[in-house]
This record gives C-alpha cells, sequence and structure tokens, in this order.
C-alpha cells in the first residue's frame, strides 16, 4: 500500500520550494503518494494553518503522513515535531501548528525530532522543510516509527484558539478566515445554532440559518453551516468578504 | 492499469478543498493518478470552466476522468451528474459545464447521480465536490460502471455557445476569455480564417494571421490560431489583454 | 523503478496547459511521477527560470527528467533541446533556460530534438510544451536515449549570469530576484562571505551575517545565507522586499 505525504506550507507557488520537498521525499521513498493541501497560508499565519489542517486531515486514509510548516522560527530555538495522533501522522514545527489537530484527535504521542541519520546531510537554517520536515515525513513513510525519531515531548506548544461564547440565549463567535469565495469561517460549531435563532455578523442582521445558497436571492448575504461544520456567512454567487467590506467581525446568534 | 482522475474547480488554491477532494479519492482508490488540470476558475464562471475542459480532455488517456466542480447552485435542486463521451468519463453538477464536451466528443450517455452508497456517509449542502463528486469519480475509477450511478438524463443543462457569424465574406466573432499570458482567445476556429483575411480587434487592425509570434516586433499585436485551434489575438512577448485594456472585444475578420 | 519528470513553466495555474502536458505524459508513460516545480516564473523570465531550476535539480534522484519552458520564441527559429548533464535529463527550448545547471552540473550531453515520432502527431506553433517537450520527456523516462532524439547540439545558449566581484576587501553584488517571503537573493555564494564581513544593500547598513531569522527583531533587516547557499537580504517575520521598497537593489560585503 503506498503512503500518502501532504504538505501544507505557507511557501506560495511562485518559488521552487514546495517541489523540492517533493523530490527529496521521492528520492527516499519512490513509491510516496505526494498531495498538496494548499501552499497558500498567507506567510507565517500557524493560525490559518492549523485551522485548515484540522479541517481535512481526517478525511485522507488512516496512516496518512501531514506535514505542516509554516515556521518563522525556523533556524532558532523552536523544536522540530513528529507526531501521532487518531491513526495519522504529522511533522512540522512546534509552534502550535498541530493544536487543533491533536485537540480533534485526542491522546497526541509527540517527538522531538533529533536523530540527524534521517535529515538531509547538510541542515540550512532557513529551510526546515526541505532538509527535516521532508525527509523525517519520507522516513516515516517508509516504516520509521514516530518514537524512533527522537525524543518525547510532554508539552507541544499550543495556540490559543478562540471560542464562542453563549450566554443569555445568545452566542457570541468571531470570523476566523475568509475562503477564496469569500466565505467567512466562524468559530461557532453548526450544532451551536437552531432554527429558530438570528444570526447577526457586526451591523448586518443575516437572519436564520440557511440550508443552501439558493435559499436567498443572487448577491444577498446569508447564514449556513459550511463544509467544515461551522456557521459561515455567505453570499450567494458572491462574496461575503466583499459585502461586508472586511474579513474580521463579531458574530452574534440570538434566539430573540 | 493506474486510472487517471483530473480536477478541474474555481476552489482555489489558498485552501484546503481541492486537497481534500484528493483524500478522498486516495481512501476509495489508493492507485488512482490525481492529476490538476485548474483550480482557478473564476469563481461561478461556468462558461470558463466548459471552454477550458473541452481545449484539454481528449489530450489525455482514454479511459480518464474529468470531474469539473464550479458549483454555485450547490445544495439547491441542480443535479449531479455523471456521463460517459467519447470514451472519457465526465462528474460534476448539471449547470452546463460539461456541455461543450459533450458537443465536441458527441452522443453522451448521461446519469443523474442517486445512489447514495457512492457518495459520503454526510453531505454537507455546500460541497458535492468532496462529498458526492470526488467519491463517484473514485468509484467510476474501480470499475463502477456510469449506469449503476443512478437514472439515465436524457436532457443535460446547456450553456449557450457564442457562435462566429460569416456573412458577406466577413466573420464576426467574440474574445472567450483571456489566459494568463494575456492572449485573448476567440470562438473563431483556425480553419474559418484564410490567410487573404485581414483580422479585426475592437477598433484595431491586427492584420492576416501569423504563424508564430516572433513573425512580428516584440510589443506588436498578431492574430495566430492558438493551441486550441480557435484564433487568438497576441503581443510577442507581452499581453494582449493589456494592450488593448480589456479583455471583450469584438473580433471581426474580412477579406477585404 | 518510476521515473520522475518535473515541469517548471511560466504557464500559471489559471488555465489548463500545465495539466494538459500532465495528460500528454501520461498517455506515453502511464507510470511517470509527474512533480510541479513551479509554474509562475514571470512570463518571459528565462533568468528566473534558470536560477530557480538551478537551486532544485540535484534535490531529486539521479535519473529525474526535468522539464523547463519558458519559451518567448516558441514557434520561431530557437531550437528544442534535450540533454543529460549529471546525471539528470533536461527538456526545453533552446534559450539559456539550461545554463545555469549546465554549469553546475558540468560537461551537458545536448541534442537538437528532430525526431518527429516522439513528438505529438500536429505540432502547434504556440504551444511545444504540449506537442513537443512533454512527449519527448515521456519518452525519455521510457527508455529512449537522449542520442536518440536528434542532433548533437556544440553550442547550447547560454545567459549572462551576472557575477560578484571582489577587489580591494570589497565584494560587490546584486539581487537576482524576491522570493515569495519577500527575501531578496543575491548573485553572492554564502562561502564568500565571512563573520568580519559587513553587508550593505542600497544605502541600508545590514551588518554581519546572521545565522537565524531569529537573531533579529521582529521586522528588522539581516543578512543570511539561504537555502541555495547564496547571500540573502531577509526581514524576521517580514518581507525585505517591502522594507526596503524594491527588489533591485546594489549589495556591497566590507571588511572594513
Amino acid at each position: 500500500m503506498r503512503k500518502i505525504i501532504t504538505l501544507l506550507t505557507d511557501f506560495g507557488l511562485r518559488d521552487h520550494y514546495a517541489g523540492v520537498m517533493k523530490g527529496v521525499i521521492l528520492g527516499i521513498n519512490p513509491d510516496a503518494v505526494i498531495v498538496d493541501i494548499t501552499h497558500e497560508i498567507r506567510s507565517y499565519h500557524i493560525y490559518e494553518a492549523a485551522f485548515k489542517l484540522r479541517s481535512c486531515y481526517s478525511y485522507f486514509p488512516e496512516g496518512t503522513i501531514h506535514v505542516a510548516v509554516v515556521d518563522p522560527g525556523v533556524g532558532g530555538p523552536r523544536r522540530p515535531l513528529a507526531a501521532e495522533a487518531g491513526g495519522y501522522y504529522f511533522v512540522g514545527p512546534d509552534n502550535g501548528i498541530f493544536s487543533a489537530v491533536f485537540e480533534s484527535a485526542g491522546n497526541p504521542s509527540v517527538v522531538e525530532i533529533t536523530r540527524t541519520e534521517f535529515m538531509l546531510d547538510n541542515i540550512s537554517t532557513t529551510f526546515h522543510g526541505r532538509d527535516i520536515f521532508a525527509p523525517v515525513a519520507a522516513h516515516l513513510s517508509n516504516g520509521v516509527s514516530v518514537l524512533d525519531l527522537g525524543i518525547t515531548v510532554p508539552n507541544p506548544v499550543s495556540l490559543d484558539v478562540p471560542r464562542p461564547s453563549a450566554k443569555g440565549g445568545e452566542i457570541r463567535g468571531v470570523v476566523l478566515y475568509a475562503d477564496s469565495f469569500g466565505n467567512l469561517v466562524t468559530n461557532v460549531p453548526g450544532n451551536m445554532v437552531k432554527p429558530d435563532m438570528t444570526v447577526y455578523a457586526g451591523r448586518y442582521r443575516i437572519g436564520p440559518v440557511k440550508s443552501s445558497y439558493g435559499e436567498v436571492g443572487r448577491g444577498d448575504l446569508l447564514a449556513i453551516i459550511g463544509s467544515s461544520g461551522l456557521l459561515e456567512i455567505s453570499v450567494n454567487r458572491g462574496s461575503a468578504r466583499e459585502v461586508l467590506n472586511k474579513e474580521r467581525v463579531f458574530i452574534r446568534i440570538t434566539t430573540r
């Protein structure tokens, strides 16, 4: 069975950085199947990477190795990690990029990568994606176990994830980010929002949750439970980010 | 023989949407070979997707499964389709995205996908690419036949494709879209344009068709038969879209 | 052993051009492993392509076939080339795109591709990536030898690469390009720069070379040896291109 290795980075697609990681992987495991999740995370936005990885990691077959590299601390004291959680493997820097996944999958087994025989011979101080994370992922795909890569880390770095609050019949949340359609993805789980509730985004009254985009007119705002299971603010055949003229708005959901 | 599944969407590359479709496919058929055609169709531009798919589908080996998802009607009444035409397979929404291909390949066999055992267990209302089209394509690649996926559709949605007109020694056409080099791709088939004809784009006299970019000076406009077999307006080492300052111009070709 | 074919072009990702090359390759060698290096070279910037290819080709396994197509002269008299150098194969136009690689690998064996049986049946004048270079790469991956593809070329086109100068304790260089993080990659090899030297970029005094981004404050400029082994001007968690407000600056390194 060919092993899948996914890549999620902020390297962009204009440079050779994502491609060279694939060359390194295929040199170690020629049968690896490499899948790009995205290389267009905004530079250094660890939080966006963490959220997108959590939204998709479990749609891959068990045993998939997810490499995530948004790494502003490269070359400094931050630790390189490898982990196993929920039947999946994770490789990347210890800066919180896996904290949403670890919370979702539960009970992660995490090591600091210290064994240099699983890295390239020459380690740059600016590109551990190529020199450490790609080769380690390839060795994992060849059957090396996580615990053989280094020493156990009991306390990987964790991000503060903003959580929705519910009080007095009112839920308050925030927009996490806008996707490329301009959908505003909030931190409010869809199952918190009942059919009799009204959604507000900033100063806009959006209304109750709809079950498809087409339930409102073309160009109109709506609230919908998106594909990640979270409440989203959208525009039918348009961009909510453009209509609201910003990404960062407060979300209020009320039964009144 | 490993089956090829291609993806053509408007999902962009900043999000995890294209990647998660690949995870779903590989979970059902680990041997599938997945090829991105593009994920950068302009949001909701079904026509652009239809044209680009028609320009490339037949360069893939017979039996290739082409998944095309530009789907503003997702979650509404529009039908999910699977089809076979000219030795190729097609999976996507019933909104005309395949009409140029069906016209080119001829005699399509089309079904509405109704059999839920070939979809994911939970179907969102916003992301049928992941929940319906990716798994259906993977099952097709495993040998499921199109007719097993649902019920025959005699009348898939068809787009109105603008056609060139020829009258009194003059051909009139339109620009379909500009590619990323700024070449303006028209709807005029190359074989309609004879060597003694003169091409006009808007108020510009372009001249007779050239056989390579280098036949005009650097920065000069020219007319050429492009790689899709259609007349294109181009600039040698430059962008016709920038020189003409717009994408949408009328094309006139005359023997006078 | 499955052969790797990489693609490096200026075709962008909005069109079907990169995807259709993959369809052609897989039709000739269904087992080829295709890796995108980038398709976002700036249109017609041969020099940028040459530099990026040189930075990554040797990280792929020996025997990898690198296809590079930035080809403003397509359809004109420029020759289509195939080559072997340093255990790697190269396919693309004869416009200098391989000159940095040939200089790095040494002793290239280069042919002009003339044998039409290794091309598609119909050769357009605008897309040799699809019609010549993709099929030739696929045939190479099937075991065809470079020398069977055409006639030996003793003098492939060579680019003038700007070289750093060293005189009187001062090194002078230029910025080759900015990567997508805004790092300014110079033409000065890292091993020319000694610890007691001071780096200047334009009118900015950057200081001595640092060994990681985190050695300066967030938003501060620094000089560092980048992942290609060249001196780079960077900003910790920011973009040097934005801070310096341009890409093209002169670099001066002095012991005084």
